[in-house]
């Protein structure tokens, strides 16, 4: 396969010095270098920051080398305030960027700081990551269409703002402007209370009996898969959060109470009560409502596509031909998903695609002598 | 592809009769069909009726035909009883048996009922479902390799507890023992609260405003994905198990106060306030302790699968050769997923395989071409 990667003269020209290589900071470095931009490396540890060197982020930084134009702080949330302070002073000429999943903490805490330059900072937030970290997981493809929140703050040169735009547009990655606040308030939502919630429910399973567990489907592994994320990491964010993350998450109780409240009427008044099941309808038809304003594929609206599953004997190849013979009756795959149960030995390949090209691929695949299962 | 399908003699003889064709009972009916069982239905809607003998699920019952051997009750759980109750006065030699989601509710009431021979009813929960409704969406794989629960109660016949155990067999589930209290606590936990919490969760998104939206990714995918399931079909399930439910959310409430009170304190002490770094910390800790648990694919505990991420560019065929080639290269695909983001044009495919396997396959990959980001 040849992927073609457009080899256009990147906006942003370095020295650019990244503080922190781990999978965010190696994953700048990478792409940056590929675009032949000067970066320089440096971290608190030695093995990260040769690592990152060796998958080719960068040069590691010494005391010799010429004042960065940009810097980059790529550190753990709870510690990028100091380093991006320490930085401004450092290299006076330089505009400072942060790479931090959380933003008005970080510039409070900066703006407490004594001399500081602030309108060379200018915070960021590329909505991009991996379940795995460190330097070894980075790749330059990492922010490749994925939004970029970019935060001015009231003192924030336009120059400085626009570097940080060019950094993201440079890496692939779609610059979003956002206030600080505003960024918080979407992570919140988008990002940390699902996190804690995942997290909550996963809980549950502790003290589970072992039977209970085998009963689990496709829903319950789709929603605690995040809850296997990183306690430390997320720690540091929710911590730096915290006036967001409660928001929210206190609107999720006030509605979970009312739930409550609604089960246990339903629980004195007998199982039919009314009002009791209005307000688990409600709760439902809002999750119904709420679900379908997150945006789809290519940022569309999500898109009706129809789903076509067809029954896949667990032996090697055999996804391989399907996706292959799916591609000979040249229809593209929106999206797939494979339905894993506990003893299954046939998978469930559900493929989407567009409902105009579902009736012709499910004819074909049915004709090639594959069982397709949905209607 | 020919799909071995062994026709061993069924240890269900029938007759059955199926009353509701909806996804379940028209989906029993095509398996029990295909087996040779003689099947008849019933439906409130004539619509439904037809269509489901029209997929194959069996014949429309006739005054005239002779007393089932087996009843299968696939009614909303709401009427479940009511009419499992008249099947059991209506045919007196009959097992009846059903297959709602709830299975407390439905035995109380029926104990509640007068002159019924219990005996013959057996509860029964198939764990399989759909997001589409109704008999087109009906097929007689839907029950291969998920476990059904059977709930004998204390006055149950031996027999008739083996008569639904071999339904369950022989379409191809696995069928799984529990008293009604087992069942309704272990389908709480493991379904009904994550569906509530996923529906709390997406309800958050209906007054958020558009950018935010923007920012989400996979996670809140993930997590809020059920939150499109039908408020009617739930509402009824929630309240038939409003007992076990609440036990569970009580407990979900209380952790999610506990957590509040964390970041309330954090608030006060300032952000880096120890104690609240701790309870934030062991909720995410539990949350990995919990996830970890949930049984994996072919029953085992989650395997530690080894991911290799692959960029695919979004055109026909594409997807296809690469598993084509995963197939040439004879590696087996434990799972996979696709990434998607707003915007993206190229697709991040992550190919789950074991661990012993991971390099032959990143390497052989690389040599055909493909762009490998995981390391």
């Amino acid at each position: 396969m040849v992927l073609c990667v457009r080899k256009e003269p990147s906006a942003t020209t370095g020295p650019v010095l990244i503080l922190g290589s781990g999978l965010l900071g190696a994953s700048v470095g990478i792409g940056l270098t590929a675009l032949d931009v000067p970066v320089r490396l440096r971290d608190t540890s030695p093995t990260a920051e040769a690592l990152a060197r060796d998958v080719g982020a960068g040069e590691i930084d010494q005391p010799e080398d010429p004042e960065p134009a940009l810097v980059v702080v790529a550190t753990p949330p709870d510690v990028t305030a100091g380093v991006i302070g320490s930085a401004l002073h450092m290299y006076p000429n330089a505009v400072v960027t942060d790479v931090a999943s959380v933003k008005g903490v970080i510039l409070d805490e900066l703006r407490g700081l004594a001399d500081l330059d602030l309108t060379r900072y200018v915070g960021g937030h590329p909505m991009a990551g991996r379940e795995k970290t460190g330097p070894a997981a980075a790749t330059g493809e990492l922010f490749a269409g994925r939004p970029w929140v970019v935060c001015p703050h009231e003192d924030t040169d336009p120059q400085a703002e626009l570097a940080v735009r060019h950094l993201a547009s440079d890496l692939g990655a779609s610059p979003v402007v956002m206030t600080p606040t505003e960024h918080d308030h979407a992570v919140s939502l988008v990002s940390h209370v699902p996190q804690l919630v995942s997290s909550l429910v996963a809980a549950r399973l502790v003290e589970a009996p072992e039977q209970a567990l085998g009963l689990a489907g496709q829903g319950l592994r789709d929603l605690t898969r995040i809850a296997a994320s990183d306690p430390k990491l997320w720690t540091a964010i929710i911590t730096g959060n915290a006036e967001a993350v409660r928001e929210i998450l206190r609107a999720v109780r006030d509605d979970l109470d009312g739930l409550l409240s609604a089960l246990d009427r339903g629980a004195e008044d007998g199982p039919l009560a009314v009002g009791a099941m209005h307000t688990i309808a409600a709760v439902m038809s809002a999750g119904n409502d709420g679900v379908s304003r997150i945006p789809g594929k290519h940022g569309g609206r999500r898109k009706r596509y129809q789903e076509v599953v067809v029954l896949v004997p667990d032996q090697p190849g055999e996804l391989g031909r399907l996706f292959s013979e799916i591609g000979e009756i040249g229809v593209n795959i929106e999206d797939f998903s494979m339905e894993h149960s506990p003893k299954q030995k046939v998978g469930m390949a559900a493929v989407s695609v567009l409902p105009t090209r579902a009736q012709l691929l499910e004819s074909e695949l049915t004709k090639r002598g594959w069982k397709v299962v949905a209607k």
